[in-house]
């Protein structure tokens, strides 16, 4: 017992020198050019971004046959991407340059689809995808900086409309603890296919472009709320057929419910629990992809509910032949749809070649008040929708 | 162009057929004394629990040489198992029975520690871990019931003792958002070794074992904060070393600048944007494992601020012999001690041994209270966890 007591403590004096070397050589390892991902969890030395937008990644699986690196999204070239075996046992990618901003991504491990154990996870095209984050020359409008914080609630209602507890997150600005008599208009914002009501929160950064807005003047304070668009709806994929639930699923049910849910659980929950203004006129609907396709049908749908209106990303079938009778009719009468929905707004990243552009010059014709942008050099990815939403926010509620 | 849209509508009707057809014999696949974990992500159907607590795992992987099952808990023996190749590419395995409650896991695909992209991830042993949730027959005290729910907000502040922007999670009662005027007393929470503050509100089900409670009115509506004990800390361990921030670090520096952190940023956060009751007869403090040890420390050495402690499944060095100095002389004066810590709550799972009852019992005969409370048939694991906060809430701010 003595000697084995003896041994384990110069093991221990030995582990202790050589963790100390190492660190010191680790240290030293990170090019000039490159820095850890803000994804990366604690401890972790990758994955890395390049200045030039390039990402390194690495995985020990000294055992495996073939890693790749899958992109899971439609921002990315060339989405797989064989990664080496090095001879530490460390599988390793360097990409060419990547788009500004954020990107889903997974490992492929002798045809298992798997995330990266050194980034954080997101909901995503992938249930939970790791995620990485590429610097860009526009980030300031989303970077953690010194001014107040709001807070992110995880809230819990009760839906008549799906039967079952439902949970949504809610953003209330810094100064909405503080004034306590306040009421606040609100915006329901929603995530895209595959996503839940924590993606705005995480990839989003709805928080951090909020405070920034509000405290520069450009943002009127606001409650944002964010739902699950009953991603659970979405047809069962059994084992042995996908692991993913994309391109595989029934979109026809896909969110049925979220529409009812909306209007008659959510909104009576969050009218009751946060000091709202609860007129049209103070409530805004907006989402991206398949939310943008959630805030055509449902906020649209209702301008006895909605004033304000912002699809990122899509929107839905108009066409200058049909359009009296697209949407429900929504846009036969141009005078009232001015007169009652007080902002339209619709955005596209540059490289989605939606025909948005269209669309809106197609409205303009016949008379309908639209806002168009564009996010430059970007697709169908989270920095199109971060801008959408700097871009959206300060037209709300003025 | 018409000959291709019809085509594309056969195969979609095909499509709808087969997934159909495929939802048919997917849900009859599961036996009669087998569930799905309730942490499994939409549309997965697996990991599997039975109703003798035997879990069932699958990871398609049909390239791999060899995948192992890994629980990365103290909880758990033989952590290690062996997963079978099926000829449809998937690797199985079904496990002894499990004890009730969380657990982490994780796979070894080829030698590389990877999560099951099947369930929820959390923040634990191994930076983000895979979990699994086993059914006990006192799962009651934790359901989600039709009762009135509170919230958890993600809270930024600044923190002067680290310099920088700090989130800390708020749990408060249902009543807060409704009562305007009320003011509330706080526990501080704290998570253990390699967790975040996070896990509280995820494995440890925190607002659901809260809202059981005061709406039983069992617990008087408090709010509950919980902060990272600082884990980035921890020493780096440089790639190539280990995956595992576990077992390589220096312990000694692990979580330090927690103590002045809560002390002199976080509670006067708090204390400025919630209603709360700002003297120490309404702050408590409690944490499990690491976060027991920081109760002890942070806790215990400060009467000032705090009057009610919780340690679960940890608490620091005491014996007889050093009483009247072990822990800055805390217990030097029995009748003070008495009176100004009004409860000291020590708890364990009954199967960890670590002599806290001894450590009661030699308190006991030294003039000091406290309160022992065992976890039946569990060891260091969240189940323990959750009981013990189950046991302590309802003793607080009487």
């Amino acid at each position: 017992m003595f000697n084995g007591k003896l041994i384990m403590k110069k093991i221990l004096l030995l582990t202790l020198a050589l963790t100390i070397s190492a660190i010191a050589s680790a240290q030293t390892d990170m090019p000039a050019d490159a820095r850890l991902s803000e994804t990366a969890l604690f401890n972790r030395d990758y994955p890395r971004v390049y200045d030039d937008g390039r990402a390194e990644f690495v995985l020990q699986a000294p055992d495996a046959r073939e890693v790749l690196l899958e992109f899971s999204e439609m921002g990315i070239k060339n989405p797989k991407k064989k990664m080496e075996l090095q001879e530490d046992g460390y599988w390793h990618i360097i990409t060419e340059p990547l788009t500004p901003g954020f990107h889903f991504y997974n490992f492929i491990v002798d045809g298992g689809k798997l995330n990266d154990p050194r980034t954080e996870i997101y909901s995503g095209t992938y249930g939970r995808s790791s995620g990485i984050e590429i610097p860009s020359p526009d980030e300031d409008f989303y970077d953690v900086k010194d001014v107040p914080h709001g807070r992110i609630s995880v809230c819990y209602f009760w839906s008549e409309t799906t039967g079952g507890l439902r949970r949504c997150t809610v953003y209330t600005p810094a100064e909405y603890d503080r004034k306590k008599s306040r009421r606040y208009p609100v915006l329901y914002l929603q995530h895209g296919g595959c996503e839940d009501e924590l993606a705005w929160p995480k990839q989003g950064k709805v928080n951090f472009i909020m405070d920034n807005l509000i405290a520069e003047g450009k943002a009127v304070p606001m409650i944002i709320v964010m739902n699950s668009a009953d991603i659970s709806d979405f047809t069962f994929v059994p084992r042995g057929k996908s692991d993913s639930v994309m391109g595989s699923g029934n979109m026809g049910t896909y969110g049925q419910s979220f529409g009812p849910m909306l209007l008659n659980d959510c909104i009576p929950y969050i009218d009751a629990n946060f000091r709202t203004l609860r007129d049209r006129e103070h409530r805004a609907m907006a989402g991206l992809s398949w939310g943008a396709m959630h805030t055509a049908s449902v906020g649209l749908g209702h301008p006895e509910v909605f004033s304000y209106l912002g699809c990122f990303s899509g929107f839905g079938r108009v066409s200058e032949q049909t359009l009296e009778t697209d949407m429900n009719g929504i846009f036969a009468d141009p005078a009232r749809f001015n007169r009652d929905i007080r902002l339209l707004f619709l955005s596209i990243g540059e490289n989605e070649n939606r025909g948005t552009d269209k669309t809106c010059e197609m409205l303009a014709r016949h008379g309908i008040k639209t806002v168009y942008y564009e996010s430059p050099g970007t697709m169908h990815e989270w920095q199109t929708w971060r801008r959408s939403l700097h871009e959206f926010a300060p037209r709300l509620f003025r």
